[in-house]
């Protein structure tokens, strides 16, 4: 019954999908560390992007895996990822399109965990948790693969803050009785908007001075390896 | 029915939650690695350490995640982790306050996960496995999260060996009609003596001579990255 | 009902988990990096690598864990790792085992990921992507926990690749109505002798020129740590 209620639509999902997939691979084909990835590596991080936050939101919440339910998940997943090696040459200086691609997908990620969680009537601050869950999520399974330090731990940028922010705006905004889609949006804009600012002026948390060389590095994509 | 009958009381899950969320925040304070964290990442990992194994465990066992069905959880967590934080500069000698923590939660964590797979009628190896995965699970997620070496694996001081007895203990004392809050306690103490003694005396198992020097660092949080 | 169809026969999954569990246990005494696994964790790494890959299918399948569900499979990952210790010392020099043992452990665990999913309904696409998840899973749990790169994201000899294929020829032989235990024999065969070619022939994927001196040096377990 109450997860009849809601349902993501399945473009607006695929689209997450897609846009995790392209900055999942984007990121991974400009990175240069010690040992290159090779093309599979590459796919899998941008299958990671698209998939992960999806995979941990619906474990956290013991429902089917709904990337699993459809042959369009991979299918896109896949897609985007090959699109994303392929636009890697040619938008090789452009970071900010791995920046912005990432805003707008730890937006998505954050409000579809969010509402999801609060449609299936957990209380409003486990709904958040889930949210920031699945909005981070996708890039810590990619760091660990990646033998990369874990970007939300030392990078600052406000980046779980940011996915924080939006998804407790969503909360409030849908017990206020704002409709979903409108609470969703709302939170999305609140996220990407937070995150971008943070990467423009490089705002960061306290106690993090030594990270400077770090910051930008991670968020485009030219990281050497932990063993460096 | 099964899930009906055993019900962690929530004062005691939540204080559990609570000693592990000032333990990771404790833990995460004194990290003196290349990269420091920043406050956010010291809250993320006592959130991790106090919500880590209950997830681990209800994930195991196919249930609704216990720390996701009311508010009070993240809460705690978050409120466990800022007095951790406070904590952290007046206590930053006591090492003894962060080993002696951590040797009462992961027998808490260890005894809820053993008794809860057995009240839901799991056999019991496969019940004192989710014990011990719920003992260690939050300490490999923040060695993971914090791009440390896992902690179990390398650390001798018997840490997964307390876990395991006192599963073990809890186990074989349900399964002989002792009541299930005594086992509980009983378990708790052998794995939270175990452990202490193992530091106190510096046990540990063969084949990690060349260990010493790491294995203090790291459970007093003064561990090195990886990377150095 | 639909779970009732599909059991995988209990000699065979316990077989793949001993399989599995021997060659952990194998990989990880052979392990010399900076610091040395204990006892513990050797069995730790046996555990893992005969357990890991059916949770995380049974996980991402959202059902209960089969593992869990009976003694046997801890008594034979345990046994398996104590079998592995044992023979790490006379078969140090015998790296075939290893790699022949993981070709054929991979196949295995592909092939019940693939097929269980099947049978619990999963399209075709899904289905594949748990096979190889449940193939590729257990190893990557075991190198986050050994602090090692993740070997499928660097290493060539086509690891991934191999469990794919197999998933792949196992979903269309059983979309075409072959029988499910033949299906899975010839995925099974499929994934293990591509695995076996490439290790033999040195066949990889593009872009990792560079790492020709880790792959053998991963497959045979005499790896340095990350922090090297």
């Amino acid at each position: 019954m109450e997860t009849a209620q809601f349902v993501i639509p399945l473009w607006l999902d695929l689209t997450a999908v897609g846009l995790g997939g392209i900055q999942g691979a984007l990121f991974a084909s400009g990175f240069r560390g010690e040992r290159r990835l090779d093309l599979l590596g590459v796919a899998i991080v941008g299958i990671v992007m698209g998939f992960g936050g999806g995979i941990i939101r619906d474990l956290l919440l013991n429902v089917p895996i709904g990337a699993l339910q459809s042959n369009w998940y991979l299918t896109t997943a896949v897609g985007a990822s090959l699109i994303g090696m392929l636009l890697a040459a040619p938008l090789q200086r452009l970071n900010a399109v791995i920046v912005g691609l990432d805003a707008i997908v730890i937006g998505m990620f954050g409000a579809f965990g969010t509402s999801k969680a609060l449609a299936l009537g957990l209380p409003p601050l486990p709904a958040i948790f889930v949210g920031v869950a699945a909005a981070v999520g996708g890039g810590i399974l990619r760091d660990m693969l990646m033998s990369l330090p874990v970007a939300i731990m030392h990078v600052g940028s406000l980046y779980a803050v940011a996915a924080g922010a939006g998804c407790i705006v969503l909360a409030v905004l849908e017990l206020a009785g704002v409709p979903i889609f409108i609470a969703g949006l709302v939170g999305l804009i609140v996220t990407a908007v937070i995150r971008l600012l943070a990467v423009i002026f490089d705002l960061s948390l306290p106690e993090q001075r030594m990270l400077n060389r770090r910051k930008v590095a991670t968020e485009t994509g030219v990281l050497p390896t932990v063993g460096r």
